[in-house]
């Protein structure tokens, strides 16, 4: 078992080996991919998919003088087996000590930790400048898969590197005619026309932005893709070399449905069956059935996911009963929030889909595009929340602090699947504001909920109490339950709950009212308090004698970490706020 | 005078009007320029450049049953003044009813409020998707320069409506060879091998994207231009309709420079000289002169400017000068900030430069690719102050709130023209941190100033006194000294003041101590509160029994303020602030 995988300590192992050699690794390298995504779960068919790719590259160039950046860096599984880590995915004990992105506390041969798509090319030109300005000699290689060509990035960097950078620079577009969902844009009939044609088709996009261009059928042939690279080999100016792969290759059921094996939960390897039980109710599946209701009902109602159709449950069925009012952008978060305030201002009722982090690509479109104009906009974000995607590259917790301190937009933090729905209709069917609503992280949970948000920053008072006043913004509600019933228990009175609804906003009325018979005001979000809700409303208390404590996550780049424990280590638990308010009181 | 200009009251009477008639109102719109511009300045070669295009327009077209939407809009005054609204352009009393770009405010002709770039093809694809969604007929039409054409947000938005969009789409691409400077990338050879071949060249950009596509040589030609845009009204699908004009047609000198009078101030109309005089100091002039010593010393050392080189006053001479050690990205910040991630991770030494507003474009490039990799880039914001820029759309007062709040990111708040430089200078230099630097906004001052900030968010005591402490960040810090003074002399003790030089954390020792003998702290800003420096030390203090007030700008979209009116209204005066410590203490 990886007999050759084993043999390999970094790459200069990877050029003393035979051509069958060199199958055999790439046999070990997907057993090994099987071993740790069957057990642990993670990026699938874009790894299977870049094994021969990457021990071509491998054999060809000296990483780490030359140096590779992965886009995404989702598929650089094969690439850390090569480069002294392969017990990341042959030895379970181990699994733990690999991320899923590369990452340059691992090992010098990832330079830049990433997780947001498109970025490569920009990178590797820096690296070239760099290099260029130091009179240095070593080949800059970018890979990108075709589905991240269309984020703007991507085509800022293409556009520059076609004509500004005059010195190598090797940017591999691993075309495997898919994005996480199916491609979408015009520049996808091109790579067809181009893999149709053996390269050779006209009006070639590369070319029309003064690239160089190779083009190689054979993606995953270890030895085509060696020749393929030694052509570009220390050339001396930008190429672009046009790969062919298949998403998935060597995992039958990742080759047959590429969207459902792009990333995966650990699996059974003979059925492909998921080892994991979804609960019966989800905000996503809550999500994906006001939509398709909605979509039914209103054909103003329209649903754009810039290429995570899946956050918002919506798989090809579901999006081909949709219709027109589906529109998937591709990787194209600002293109998506630009063209829904075109729709919103000629009337239509667009709702954005996508996960929180990656929002963060629409700071300025968001507030220029939308909020200058006032348009009425939905943004939906999942995984905005310290719960869900722990990678540092895909936290969500930055998300709210980053949206709320945009002028005329009303950001929503509901507290259970009633407020939740209703905030959701409210937004798509109100003419006065731009709207971005956090959905939960939490497991479902019910109760009443009002259905008419239109009065702008008023807050729920949830239980009327004294001395205290919990504010439990969004997916921290409930922890502000649980502290109330903890305060009443050890302290021995009752506190006020209130249930803020807007996270970028107060209720000033609200808070001046609970001066009367209240001393300390807690707040609790889901997310970093710096340019959070905490810090609006200990602000507004600064002046006068009400105590504030606010609790929250730091400002800090989480990784990989237990959302429980971090909790914990924070303080955020009833019993360590209860003895802080013991303290305060 | 204005003769035929003076009967256009709606598009309407546009299309009534000869073909002499027609020139006629040419040379009316070219005067009512002059007028303008010479007596207000403004945005100069985009709209003398696009005066026989707007017309067709206009003349073809049903505004507003037909939609137009004009990129970064400094091109829209002929358009505004064919809607009605000729008197902001030819009587000098109404110069303030228009602002310098498309305002819906303003007229139904307007679709947007914009400033920023390549947003228009984006907008227009979301008004041309609610069209279809709807089943109403009617042209969409996005008029952009070549310039914007390299932004992400118009590249994506191509690829989009490349495949995407199967009904009318009408994009004029208004080529004019030039950005604000020069523009860069491989994308403009190939608009240029366009205009040599009428259109035929290989390899077409547009067409690579599967977009149809039309060339019209003569864009400053009313009738040629009314046929062109006759050919593509109604068409079922988007094209371009790439148009070649002159940038500063029919104003000689901003014909022949283009890149000086791309926006002006009030001139002599005969000698082109601006009716403003110039301090003999200026922070962009420091800038400059840094930039060019820096240089010469240290061969790592490379300048980045995204499309604005005249932020940091880098003259085309200069940047000729500077040769390999200065990068143009064209309009392409997020790329210019990855690109710089990668010089620093290389070992280079990358400075960005530009306006603050446009920084916007890259919260999730200087969060994902600089931060997280915590690679030491220097990036240098012009006009984050409310001083400068007042238009809605480049407001400089949300940078500090929205990269503040980014973990591993040092933002610094220079205070006069040493602390400026050696923040600069150590910056540039030190390798452990990447770093926003807050240009200052005021008139420059002269203080003696430290060298090392390498102890991050340590704050400066420059003045230490009792009861009150005055934290005035950067650009405000003029007023806390003035502030100081005022409270010695009206409330009889004299203050402590603190120059906090960190905008992005907090002295917490610092803070700590001055529990002791103060009651109060006063934070000042130049920026939005929310999200920003103030807020942090009311959180920081919100637990304890000290005060805090907060002064700096709301959450608020202003729009063409005075600035010494808004800090007014605002209550940030000496006067003012000291009486409401009165009432505190």
């Amino acid at each position: 078992m990886y007999e050759i995988l084993k043999t390999v300590n970094s790459p200069e192992d990877v050029k003393k080996l035979s051509s069958a050699q060199l199958e055999t690794l790439a046999e070990d390298i997907r057993a090994a991919l099987f071993n740790r995504l069957t057990k642990i779960g993670g990026h699938c068919g874009p790894n299977f998919g870049i094994v021969e790719t990457t021990i071509a590259m491998h054999y060809v160039f000296d990483s780490p003088k030359d140096k590779f950046v992965f886009d995404v860096s989702h598929q650089s599984y094969p690439h850390k087996m090569l480069t002294g880590r392969r017990n990341g995915y042959i030895n379970d004990d181990c699994f733990k000590e690999d991320s899923g992105y590369t990452n340059p506390e691992e090992s010098e041969h990832d330079l830049f930790n990433i997780g947001h798509t498109s970025t490569s090319i920009s990178l590797a030109t820096g690296l070239a400048k760099a290099r260029d300005l130091k009179g240095q000699k070593h080949n800059v290689i970018a890979l990108i898969g075709d589905g991240s060509l269309s984020g703007g990035e991507a085509l800022e960097a293409l556009n520059f590197a076609g004509s500004e950078l005059k010195s190598n620079l090797i940017i591999i577009v691993n075309d495997n005619q898919q994005s996480i969902a199916e491609v979408h844009g015009g520049l996808y009939y091109n790579l067809t026309k181009l893999r149709q044609s053996n390269g050779k088709a006209a009006d070639n996009f590369f070319k029309s932005l003064g690239l160089d261009y190779i083009y190689e059928e054979n993606g995953n042939d270890i030895q085509a893709m060696i020749k393929a690279l030694q052509k570009v080999k220390d050339i001396n100016h930008p190429v672009v070399l046009h790969i062919n792969t298949q998403k998935g290759k060597g995992f039958e059921l990742a080759e047959k449905n590429r969207e459902a094996w792009h990333w995966c939960m650990p699996f059974d390897k003979d059925t492909g069956e998921w080892k994991i039980t979804f609960p019966a109710e989800s905000y996503t599946g809550l999500t994906t059935e006001y939509i398709m209701n909605k979509a039914k009902t209103d054909k103003d109602f329209v649903v754009i996911t810039p290429a995570m159709p899946m956050t918002a449950g919506l798989s090809a069925d579901l999006r081909e009963k949709l219709g027109a009012q589906y529109v998937d952008t591709g990787i194209t978060e600002e293109h998506a929030v630009a063209m829904a305030s075109g729709i919103a201002k000629a009337e239509g009722k667009p709702l954005i889909v996508t996960n929180a982090t990656f929002m963060q690509r629409t700071y300025d479109q968001v507030s220029q595009d939308v909020c200058i104009n006032n348009n009425p906009v939905t943004i939906l974000l999942n995984y905005a929340s310290c719960v869900g995607l722990t990678d540092v590259t895909h936290l969500g917790i930055f998300a709210v602090s980053m949206f709320s301190n945009i002028p005329n937009l009303v950001v929503l933090a509901p507290t259970c699947k009633e407020e939740y729905l209703n905030m959701l209709d409210w937004s798509v069917e109100q003419k006065e504001h731009p709207v971005v609503i956090v959905m939960p992280g939490n497991a479902v949970t019910s109760r009443k909920a009002d259905s008419d948000f239109s009065q702008i920053n008023t807050f729920k008072v949830e239980k009327t109490g004294e001395k205290v006043a919990i504010l439990a913004l969004g997916d921290f509600y409930q922890k502000g339950e649980e502290l109330a019933m903890q305060i009443e228990k050890n302290l021995g009175f009752k506190p006020t709950l209130i249930n803020p609804r807007f996270a970028s906003g107060l209720d000033e009325k609200l808070l001046n009212d609970l001066k009367v018979n209240h001393q300390l005001v807690i707040t609790l979000e889901d997310g970093i308090l710096e340019g959070g809700f905490g810090y609006k409303v200990a602000a507004f208390y600064a002046p006068s004698a009400m105590k504030v404590k606010n609790y929250g996550l730091n400002k800090e780049f989480y990784d990989r970490y237990n959302p429980d424990e971090l909790l914990r280590k924070l303080g955020i638990t009833s019993e360590q706020i209860t003895e802080d308010i013991r303290k305060l009181i």
